[in-house]
């Protein structure tokens, strides 16, 4: 059987009127579906209003304790809410963390050079399969927050984009799965600025060349090499697609 | 077959000791059972930090769109902290509300002479027993936040209380139920002075015994009316206990 597994970004979300439109493109999805989403940036919001400082290593947030109040509140509110809108357009939905039903399991990331606090990695095999098959067996739609847990009380952010493939890998086990990646361009993009300039379809040896000749460059890098990483472990087609046109932009083939 | 429905206070939760406490206690109830949290006051004090006026009509928080933001966060930040908290002391359970698998409907409340904005009145037969059933059945614990929504598009603030009493009596036509108010008292009290002064059992006829001699006063006589209106309505034992002893306490009788 197949099986959607969604990954929304924090961008999209936020404002009022994109998460609407993604929300309304969501529901027209036929058969089983998994969303995931972020919210990074409406924590980083939450927080200056609080007088909280956000500290950024490489792009990547360090969760102290204060962060991780802020991230946990952010992240689960916003998920009951994308909940209530989807029972509004019919979709039977049922918003989880990791810790819930201990669907994730992860562990705090060790510290290395940099200490990025509760951050989860998600343990290999960290993904349950039982109940999120109870759900999808019954048309439930299951959403998830970028959290999961450390089965010692603590909740660990955790990379949304990481956890959708993790979710997708697991699945593949019993789905076939395609894991899509929305966000607020056409897909992957041969010129940058050019918004019509998406690739179509992307193997891994035209990914190899294009990344040898600059042309995919920057944060579109690991996001890819992550992608290709999910085909390899099973997952049938990866997509990085506008939030408008789930069904567009640049599939990944094996 | 036994259920407990235990409702905990914010004022319990709030203070990491006593919630630990609490959660302990919890942990060690024997079968299924179900925990409903409020989280009031820790959303009166994350509003103060950021510069949001909290307005109160006799008690009850007036829930504006401003306000409906931060009791979400709040409520469904503290659920999920909750559930990861039970999860380490191996209790297998799920953080909702009322939107999640559409299990609890309400609608906003009809303005008459107060608007209390986003608060939500259960709708009758509002609880939908299909899926916490099957929660239950397999020994998933399901945790509840003081949420509900309208089927369209709004989540709503609705009273922890009522929550637990409509669980309860909706869980009544299958299980023999037990519903358990928590707080920081012993038990209902002869003498609100003397913590020591537990009614031990507490008939109607009692009790309104002890409410014509106003032994019984201000705000236990709703929360006592509510009560024994569960017991009417097929709830099989409420008990009033400390969150140090839910075996212990005031037990209501038919």
């Amino acid at each position: 059987m197949k099986l959607k597994v969604i990954k929304i970004g924090g961008k999209v979300i936020e404002a009022t009127a994109s998460c609407k439109h993604f929300l309304n493109e969501f529901s027209k999805i036929k058969g089983p579906k998994i969303l995931v989403h972020g919210g990074g940036n409406i924590a980083t919001k939450r927080a200056e209003k609080t007088g909280v400082e956000v500290k950024m290593v490489d792009g990547r947030r360090i969760t102290d304790a204060v962060m991780l109040e802020i991230v946990t509140m952010v992240y689960a509110g916003v998920n009951k809410k994308m909940v209530a809108q989807l029972q509004e357009r019919g979709i039977q939905s049922i918003g989880l963390t990791g810790a819930d039903l201990n669907i994730i399991k992860a562990t705090k990331r060790k510290v290395a050079t940099i200490d990025y606090g509760f951050v989860g990695d998600i343990a290999e095999n960290g993904v349950n399969m039982h109940h999120l098959d109870y759900f999808l067996s019954n048309k439930i739609t299951p959403v998830f927050a970028a959290l999961t847990h450390d089965g010692e009380g603590n909740l660990l952010n955790t990379n949304a984009d990481t956890i959708a493939a993790e979710i997708a890998k697991t699945c593949a086990e019993k789905y076939e799965v395609e894991l899509v990646y929305c966000f607020d361009k056409n897909g992957v993009l041969l010129d940058e600025f050019d918004d019509n300039s998406v690739i179509g379809e992307l193997s891994l040896e035209k990914f190899k060349g294009l990344k040898e000749n600059k042309i995919i460059t920057a944060g579109m890098i690991p996001k890819l090499d992550n992608a290709f990483e999910s085909i390899r472990k099973g997952v049938n087609k990866v997509r990085i697609a506008n939030f408008k046109n789930l069904a567009g932009g640049t599939v990944l083939k094996r």
